[in-house]
């Protein structure tokens, strides 16, 4: 993407999780504008992705509210300061201009400048845990896959399930009544899935609709071009199988990451990012870490903390967005929402 | 009060504004018992006594919340808790006992004990603006008020009003209906209320229904056994008038002290006792302090840093009431409220 495309602001937030949302709405207070990068294909972050319908019970003022609710008044709080979402899209390079602002760079290939980043990326960018299998990535999208996106996609085609969990199981399920063969890879002969379903799985292994292959592990993968031929399976005493299938579904769970976060020079402790408690100020200047990925004395894992953290980090932001101009603190009953 | 009435319990927390509100919810959680002190006669702090119809805008979750309803959830959020509220009572001692607990005196003789105590205590206790008048304790609550619960109370009355502001100007308009004379003394002409008011306020000085005795002070009063005679007033200048009353009314305004907690061997910042900002610990052991009263390294004067503060203190507050225990961190949404 050519220079001429890159945006230009005063903060950037990545993760649009409770906490870069809150984070918004500081850095609005302060009448510091942003843009905001998520990975996901939707605001909210863990929320949103992982228990939308879960009540949660310690946000002050709130005695329980569910997940998906606090995410909907957080981003109508955040809103009349116009934040630029960028959803589904994950960040990659961050590098320091001659000017002292710092350009961070996007999977798509989009750039962004601003004198502020404020890292808000929770436990990382979230993606289907992968087996570490020679060669997986030229199978991926073409003959293996981390979700069903149409069952009819898999009609009469032979397809191995892997993992024990209620996605195996369920997948293996729903195939069944559409594809050719359906073999159930499962390194322990017992699942770990809702008792109903288990109970289903094991009737239709006993009707021998679904090929229980346990306990075996994925091994290699065989095909070329993309296209799958064979998936061979070991047991821990090196005993192999070999299934001939069309298509492989690895279901073993979303795992999180910092991704290239973890190669920007940020100094870490552990997986946190490691930042001054009263400023949430990494070792770069200018870019701070807020909620689950910052480390600082006396954390507590609450999404509260976090959000107070956005707020030192929205002030703290000011002096380096606005070193020219003084910060008078003003609280919101007397000034309202700035208008943005 | 015997001994045999002092209340045992797991944490003192002094002051039931939204900080300590939170603080109940957050000891509830870590399934540790308060008992909580105001000096004020309700629940809220602040925000009940000074601007309870407010709207706050920066409260996470809450685009806009009225101060009274933010009270009202917080209560609620407490609740399951079970919280002891002592309300209207001050707090007046602090004493250590032998066995490391302790003893926490009130103004009305009672005494409560725990191994904690949580000093939430906003800006202080609330009280009037007191004019520098040598005797006036002998008069305050005979012929001197700091504000008019009945009217009639002055009927037929010569009454001194002191103060320029609203609360001046409108009981000066309303007690010219009752008095046989009002006098307002201020140190300038100029009044600082609402116009319509000061309008209101001149028309009547032109009939002659209110004096207006500018630029004056409060210079000294006369009187015996509690009952004025003369407020003598003066200008700048030293020079004196002497205004035979019945009642002096000085409004001055309200304003806050930490009273008798400045004498409990806090160490200080100013106005602020000074904590750990990881642990919110002031320097006496098992004594912590959270929100306005409390001053560390960057701190915001927000709600919300009170909020968190208020979390940080009650889980440092498990490990001095439960020594024995150690604290396994759950998430809300995983445990829900415990039962109390």
């Amino acid at each position: 993407m050519s220079s001429g495309m890159r945006a230009e602001t005063d903060a950037i937030v990545i993760g649009a999780g409770p906490v870069g949302l809150f984070a918004i709405f500081q850095l609005g207070m302060l009448r510091l504008k942003c843009h905001v990068v998520d990975a996901l294909p939707a605001i909210g972050g863990q929320l949103t992705a992982l228990y939308p319908e879960k009540p949660i019970y310690d946000i002050p003022g709130y005695p329980k509210i569910v997940a998906a609710d606090l995410v909907h008044r957080l981003t109508e709080q955040a809103a009349p300061f116009h934040p630029r979402y960028h959803l589904d899209v994950a960040v990659e390079g961050l590098a320091r201009l001659p000017d002292g602002r710092w350009e961070v760079t996007l999977s798509d290939g989009r750039a962004m400048i601003a004198p502020v980043v404020i890292i808000a990326a929770g436990a990382g960018a979230f993606g289907p845990n992968r087996p570490p299998l020679d060669g997986l990535a030229a199978f991926e999208g073409k003959s293996v896959f981390y979700l069903v996106q149409r069952r009819e996609q898999f009609r009469g085609q032979r397809v191995v399930i892997a993992g024990g969990g209620d996605s195996a199981v369920d997948w293996a399920i729903s195939l069944s009544d559409v594809a050719d063969r359906v073999m159930v890879v499962h390194r322990r002969p017992k699942f770990r899935a809702a008792p109903e379903s288990e109970a289903r799985l094991a009737a239709l292994a006993a009707e021998g609709r679904i090929d229980l292959v346990v306990p075996y592990q994925l091994h290699s993968l065989e095909g070329s071009d993309g296209r799958l031929e064979a998936v061979v399976v070991a047991t821990t005493g090196s005993q192999t199988r070999r299934l001939e299938a069309d298509a492989l579904l690895p279901f073993f769970g979303l795992a999180s990451s910092l991704g290239p976060i973890a190669k920007w020079g940020l100094e870490m402790d552990g997986a946190q990012i490691r930042v001054a408690s009263s400023t949430l100020a990494t070792n770069l200047p200018g870019v701070f870490a807020i909620g689950a990925v910052a480390g600082y004395p006396g954390k507590l894992k609450l999404i509260l903390q976090g959000f107070s953290a956005a707020a030192m980090a929205a002030h703290a932001s000011h002096a380096v967005a606005r070193p020219d101009q003084a910060l008078h603190f003003e609280h919101s009953t007397s000034t309202g929402v700035p208008v943005a």
